[in-house]
């Protein structure tokens, strides 16, 4: 008696022994090791790609014999020949097992692939799309057995990989009949399985073996600007990402004045949801053309954005949403036809996720920087601050998280600001005040010099210089108040008083002349009195929004932040714990998430059963309602001052020493509050 | 201790005992007995009625006090009051439960009422329809606990009435916010449960109770004409029927002129969905108006069709029902949005359920006939014909079913007969013709009195006689058969070879004249051999189509035959048999089914459970295809002679002697095909 070969597969350590004849890809299923295959094991798809390894393998006790694979075949020769296979490759379908062997599976040819985040945290996604292909045979018809076409091709799905209950729409089964003819009833399939039914919906068809890949889109849809990553659902790259701004915002810049605006106007919301909608499949359809895909190949799409802008998404009036008690219309995650947000410009029946709300100020986007940040799973206190238009702030550890939203208004994103713009080319994005000259110098986007190195004027292109994006404003207001320029207050001095005519007086107040493009036709770009109130109301939004989580919590110091936001990796932390946007925290305890609701709508995309996480997990969260709370005005008056008075920032201190000026003369009049220090 | 009251529910027969107080509605939900409520025992839908019985009840072995119940109560008063209360009514919610006590649920108060259908059969509909009302309190919005407007909704459903899973569109949701504060929050929701998930559907919501009731349409898309029934989804009711032509007749006569169309059209099948969809909101909004109801009450709709309709509404191009092997695009039913069929005339969110096809040529008509008629549970071998322009044949026994469909063309329904139209008023539907005198008399639609008949002129009215419909065709082929004016072979006889001037020389042929209205301006109304040429074609189709079944089944007499089809009612039995369009059998075992189809339509709409029962018993089906099989051809050709010589006729020359005559002289042309007596 024979013992049939031992096959060890790397990096799963998985292992049996099988029949000699059996195929790599076979003996891989048996033991559940995950080896990727499109085409069912007919020699066509490639994606089973394995590494044998020869020789001695100690660690896993296996002498491996030059001849333990069946002989490179004619199947693997034709595909070598024609795509080319990596050296030492073979195709798991055709290689059969001769002789004991320990088989490599490379990442690329495992379904769940690990794909690492390019941003800092060293979070990884393992992929398992809700949508991938299949390919399938699919008995022809037969008079003598009159299934119909499609009820065929669901059991050819149910033989061949093992998925019950496939279902489709009319748009599919109106092409189905010409598809399954022309490729002589050999199809690939994309199918779409739901998170939360047995059912599984073809999404699309395509004759014989598709190999023009799926992509789905990540779109995190703002108030201010709609970003989308188009991203790969087979190896989870991003092939493109792009925005653009939400026309919504001729409606209304900040959400409120969108939610007066339906209100106000019969139909408005109406209006607001044709524009977003547009917006959207302008934005798909321009993220396609520069990728260079066709856009019917997008069959996903996640959304994460804020409760308003998910209810004008979706065609609800969100005027519930302005008053007290912020019902949403629905709070749990939606999975819905892109027909249905009539989302024309990818593939008809591509189908759309959006996250789960946690609060009526607590959106979908929250969720997504949970799914990203998991503050849950932190072993210290972590404060997570989501900037934009509206900041969502979350707070928790292993023990609890709370989440709220603060109104902090569009300043820190470069809007309602003197010489404000988006992030974009030409606009200054950091910028330092020489504590003894007042003289600026700075950077701007598209040019990595700063602004007094030699050749920088050559660097900066024709466009020239033209505005300050919101992490620009945030250090030019901090930088001020380092050079003795701003009082504690918030009021800017006279040239008189600070002895630089870098001061330009406007009317009863004065401004900062960062630069002066005039000669050059260029704009004068300068920071007003206006601009520093309005940075100072958002700050103060955003720091009495995170001081409510912290009473609530009953702590008054946190173990670290977290700064997330489109623009939350360019905010210098030193610079925004001088304006006191944040508590005060060791410097090296403030990271950067980047965008991390646009990275939580990524992980959704490439894996279903996130999904199922963040519904679990967003139930569990502690939701603190901002408008009704009494303290949170105390918060925000209290937070007025650069920096504020609430706590002492011994951290802070240890760092900078902030100059005692006041230039406070009763002169003023363009500040909403005004604090004496 | 005190024993609870025993309290016995009838017809039921549920008994059990409670405590004193408990109300009479509470009693029966624990015991399972079907007593309906919409309000959930809040004294506003009425629908729980019941009559308690007073006295001696032998049968019961209960004795009733009559203070057995709670005494009437201030609810009860106001709800007489204003809408009436039958004498011994109580609301069940209301009256309690003092003593012993047997109480009867009226049929109006049972949730699965029994309808009878007013047809000759005695088969009754249990109401079990797949939507109902539900009244609910739905939870408040509360900042402490954000959960959104329809999850409440949804935990109220579930709360109340045990509704697990409650979904709802985008539509759905917009409409969601305003009716609950207009409504403080009890609403009455329409809800869709449907029959393979436990997913339930909210189809719509009102403000407090909803009383207007809810409705569907069961809908028999022919290939001529289509036709409605709006269904009250309460009481089963039929509360008005309409009929409209199918305008896809313009594409075509037939269905394969309409498959040809749309193969040598591109964009035809297009068009023919466009079309037939529009016909149908017609006919909806048309049904609705004449019943008086708000066609937004229109929740539900069941399609019943043969399978190039049921593609051709679904927006399939037919094509490959046109040629072997007959593949459909999907065979089993269907559940759509009323959106997907563009069915705008309706509720929005309306729910279509389409029967399962059994075959590329027998469709969900024939499944339709089947439920109605039901040949599986037949004792005695039954043969089951549906007359439309596609005949549907059914043979079976409790044994075993067989299926097909015959393409007998439009003339059983009056069209290509040269004085034929639409079953309508003017139309001949019965005609005699005496075998002495040659002369016929006759009956038409809207007058009762026959033409021989004194006041028949004054009776026909205005319009007067306008032509001969199917019924009538049939009945004047048969009749000049058996008044020796036809021969065997279809020939009509001259007036010099069957001595009456009825006989008019049409060419080379002749024609007998019925009616002559020309002097009045009227048609004049003949039966022409092109006439009989066409009818031929058609009974020979159907015969061949039974024989075929017969074949297969091994026999070659059936035990009794069933005529359906809409005007399957109206067709003489001892007229088809003489025509030889069904096999013989003794006269009084044909019976009529009405239109089998559109009452199988009501079933399905009526009780979810009937379209459970039909796709399995669909499945059970043996389907024959007559297309294909060289014996339908044999059969057909031989099934040419009026009667057939297929079979000797032994119950036929029980009742007729048919005469022998042979007008053959060889100068016939219009015949196809020419059989020699």
């Amino acid at each position: 008696m024979t013992t049939d070969p031992l096959v060890v597969f790397t990096p799963s350590g998985k292992r049996g022994r099988f029949p000699v004849g059996t195929p790599v890809l076979t003996a891989a299923r048996q033991l559940g090791v995950d080896l990727d295959s499109v085409c069912g094991g007919r020699g066509i798809c490639s994606k089973c790609q394995i590494t044998p390894g020869y020789g001695e393998f100690s660690k896993h006790g296996v002498t491996v014999a030059a001849d333990a694979l069946s002989e490179w075949n004619a199947v693997e020769a034709r595909y070598d020949e024609k795509r080319g296979l990596k050296p030492g490759r073979r195709l798991g379908c055709q290689a059969r097992i001769m002789g004991d062997v320990v088989i490599d599976v490379p990442p690329e040819s495992q379904v769940h692939k690990q794909v690492v985040r390019k941003a800092a945290s060293a979070r990884v996604i393992a992929m398992d799309p809700a949508t991938r292909l299949y390919f399938v045979e699919v008995d022809e018809p037969d008079m003598h057995e009159p299934s119909g076409d499609f009820e065929r091709l669901a059991r050819a799905l149910k033989r061949e990989w093992g998925v019950a209950g496939a279902r489709a729409d009319l748009s599919l089964l109106s092409k189905l009949q010409p598809v399954l003819r022309k490729a002589k009833f050999q199809v690939t399939v994309a199918l779409h399985r739901g998170h939360e039914e047995d059912a599984a919906q073809v999404l699309d068809i395509w004759p014989g073996l598709h190999e023009g890949g799926l992509y789905g889109l990540a779109i995190d849809l703002g108030s201010t600007t709609i970003a989308a990553h188009l991203t790969d659902l087979e190896t989870g790259e991003v092939r493109a990402s792009a925005g653009i701004m939400n026309p919504q915002i001729r409606f209304g810049e900040d959400l409120m004045s969108r939610v007066s605006y339906a209100m106000m106007n019969p139909g408005g919301d109406r209006e607001m949801t044709t524009a977003v909608r547009e917006a959207i499949n302008t934005l798909a359809g321009e993220i396609a053309a520069e990728a260079g895909i066709d856009p019917v190949l997008i069959v996903e799409t996640v959304f994460v954005c804020n409760p308003v802008m998910h209810h004008l998404l979706l065609g609800i009036d969100p005027v519930e949403l302005g008053q007290a008690p912020f019902a949403l219309a629905t709070s749990r995650s939606l999975t819905l036809g892109a027909k249905e947000l009539d989302l024309s410009a990818i593939n008809p029946r591509a189908q759309v996720y959006i996250l789960p709300c946690i609060a009526g100020h607590v959106g979908a986007d929250c969720a997504a920087v949970v799914l990203s940040e998991e503050p849950g799973k932190s072993d210290d206190l972590a404060l997570i601050v989501d900037v934009g238009t509206n900041a969502e702030i979350l707070l928790g550890d292993k023990t609890r998280v709370l989440a709220c939203s603060s109104p902090t208004g569009p300043a820190f994103e470069g809007a309602q600001i003197s010489s404000g713009q988006r992030a974009a080319p030409g606009a200054i994005e950091a910028i330092r005040i020489d504590p003894v000259t007042k003289e600026p110098r700075f950077r701007v986007i598209g040019c990595d010099k700063w602004s007094d190195e030699e050749g920088f004027a050559d660097d900066v292109g024709p466009g020239g210089i033209t505005g300050i994006c919101g992490s620009g404003i945030i250090e030019a207001v901090a930088e001020l108040r380092l050079a003795g320029l701003l009082d504690e207050s918030g009021l800017i001095g006279s040239a008189e008083a600070t002895g630089t005519a870098r001061m330009i007086a406007e009317g009863r107040t004065h401004a900062y002349l960062i630069h002066d493009g005039g000669a050059g036709g260029g704009p004068r770009i300068t920071v007003t009195q206006g601009d520093i109130r309005a940075i100072q109301l958002a700050k103060s939004a955003l720091y009495a929004g995170a001081r409510l989580l912290m009473d609530a919590r009953g702590v008054d110091r946190v173990d670290r932040v977290v700064l997330a936001g489109a623009f939350g990796a360019h905010i210098s932390p030193l610079h925004a714990m001088v304006l006191g946007m944040i508590p005060d925290v060791p410097l090296e305890k403030v990271t950067s998430a980047g965008n991390a609701a646009g990275t939580g709508a990524r992980i959704a995309l490439c894996n279903v059963g996130a999904r199922r996480e963040i519904e679990r997990v967003v139930g569990e969260i502690t939701k603190v309602e901002t408008a009704i709370e009494p303290k949170f005005q105390e918060h925000f008056v209290a937070a007025n001052a650069i920096p504020h008075k609430i706590d002492p920032f011994p951290e802070l201190n240890k760092i900078v020493s902030l100059p005692n000026v006041s230039f406070n003369t009763g002169g003023e009049t363009g500040g909403r509050r005004r604090r004496r220090g």
